[in-house]
């Protein structure tokens, strides 16, 4: 084990909170997942953070004493110079609820709150795949399309706590798909699970051929996942409405590239259909790359990387406690 | 004069090149214009730099020797870190010319460069408009459309120096119209100088009736000023595709707050339509923020700033000269 201070990382999702200790040097010393669910409300859920965080410390060997500083990821709408939660979508009962307080409470830290998509970026970018870089746009790719930035070890957290909503930039001007949020033509409506899967739900309804349909009339739910592993059996459809995807997100990004010219863009997220291990996840990187290409700078289209994020979804904890260690005021090592 | 260093800042455009000195503080003490002309080449473009850096010195009472350091903003591409023009579009023969070396050379100052978009948006930053914000987002509408990014004091420069090319998000994925850099439905191909005239000229030739066509039969040139002007005074077509522009605009800014979420928006450059001063103005800034709350997170729509920039066509060199003085590590004061 690396001397120096050790941090705790906690990434709260929607059905369960991941903590793990994380070393100065950013190695992860141990982990911990607890099941949670938003719907108890947010007294009982700080007590399941609390619980996972206790897990990880005690499974690195460590007492909580020995944690220097707590970094707390959560999604939803945030104040997090304040640590409030504001109107959380996904945790019904937590509007308005100042959760880095209490859990700084609960476990007798110092604590800081952080986005969980900023947080995953900064995982990647302290101790992951961005880790010899100076700046990051990194894409967590699942239910909806969230993100990420760092600049010169910066985390772009915006006026308003809304810095690097990624998957908000608008694709479509006119006639453009709705979005969850109710905004027309954004990237999420194009590029996420929720997109692809209404996507071939139409083409279900339309009557498409796809070899999909054989294992939902088996009984299997519709998922990016079944979709992928069809597209990788060689069903037309599945592959084509895959790198549809891919395009806009070419797009999508090329749009934030000319924004903030980043030296790293990074694919992360539970949506990465097998990555490198798939002829399905090799076509869709190189074609979000042909897209970007084709539609950058010249300089930017030969020289910033694309690539899949390393940390997987270790990468929220991580980078919750690099923020920690953060607000200590120590800067990544160069 | 206030005490405290003084700055010499430096602003090349295609026709002249502004200088200024600015006290330490963002106080203009003085400034002066020399024609330039990119196509006699660098070397002596920079001896008019120098000549116009020499005038404005002279006009506040100065010695070369008593300014600490001195700023250049320039247009076209470049590599900041190396102070190196690469391929500058408006300045035919200075490409990969070391301008910010030759300049420091000849004046025999420790000189930065920085792109004359961020420039602006450090001036406005620094000593205008955007003064008592932490970031920034700044337009500016001309011939093309430019940008810069400040965030907590930092300029946005970007791996590449490609950084805050706010003018080339793309608005329309599918059928978007060509810009001038190739690219397909970048804001640029819609909210520019260059994007009004090209729209105005198809609809005279389409026999639209406008009050711009007697302007034009008695001689006087299509301009941004004249179509302006015609609107002002009640052209239906003139008004309607100023406005157009500003939805646009609109849109645009909506995806660069969604990637940064600055505090404040600014609008600055030569295309500004009178700004307050005239209906058309007003009815411009007004539509923009419609578009704007009509596409951006509650949150945003509520809180986000966008307004008229405050130093015209000063904003340049005084931004150049606050680069010179940030180089110094001289933070903006609180």
């Amino acid at each position: 084990m690396s001397s120096g201070p050790v941090f705790l990382g906690l990434d709260l999702g929607g059905t369960n909170v991941k903590a793990g200790v994380v070393s100065d040097s950013g190695e992860v010393l141990s982990s911990a997942s607890v099941p949670t669910s938003g719907s108890h409300g947010p007294d009982y859920g700080v007590q399941q953070i609390a619980t996972a965080g206790r897990l990880a410390v005690e499974q690195a060997g460590l007492r909580v004493s020995q944690i220097a500083a707590v970094g707390l990821a959560t999604p939803g709408t945030m104040d997090i110079p304040s640590g409030m939660l504001l109107d959380p979508t996904n945790l019904p009962g937590w509007q308005n609820y100042p959760i880095r307080q209490r859990v700084s409470e609960v476990l007798g830290l110092p604590t800081v709150l952080q986005n969980d998509a900023n947080a995953a970026a900064y995982g990647e970018y302290w101790a992951g795949q961005a880790r010899h870089v100076r700046s990051l746009a990194f894409y967590t790719l699942g239910t909806g399309l969230g993100g990420g930035l760092i600049v010169d070890d910066h985390i772009i957290e915006g006026e308003h706590s809304h810095g690097a909503e990624l998957g908000h930039v608008i694709l479509e001007m006119q006639n453009g798909r709705l979005c969850n949020t109710g905004q027309y033509g954004t990237a999420e409506a194009y590029v996420s699970a929720t997109a692809l899967l209404k996507s071939f739900r139409e083409h279900l309804n339309a009557g498409t051929p796809t070899s999909v349909r054989q294992r939902l009339q088996s009984g299997e739910e519709l998922s990016p996942k079944l979709i992928a592993d069809e597209a990788e059996a060689g069903d037309q459809l599945a592959l084509e409405l895959i790198l549809d995807m891919a395009r806009y997100l070419g797009v999508t990004i090329t749009t934030a590239v000319h924004v903030i010219d980043p030296a790293m863009v990074l694919l992360g997220g539970a949506m990465t259909f097998g990555r490198d291990e798939t002829r399905v996840g090799r076509t869709f990187l190189e074609r979000v790359r042909e897209e970007f290409r084709r539609r950058s700078f010249p300089v930017l289209a030969e020289k910033t990387v694309i690539t899949w994020a390393s940390l997987g979804s270790n990468a929220g904890f991580i980078g919750a406690a690099g923020c920690a260690r953060r607000a200590l005021n120590l800067r990544r090592i160069p």
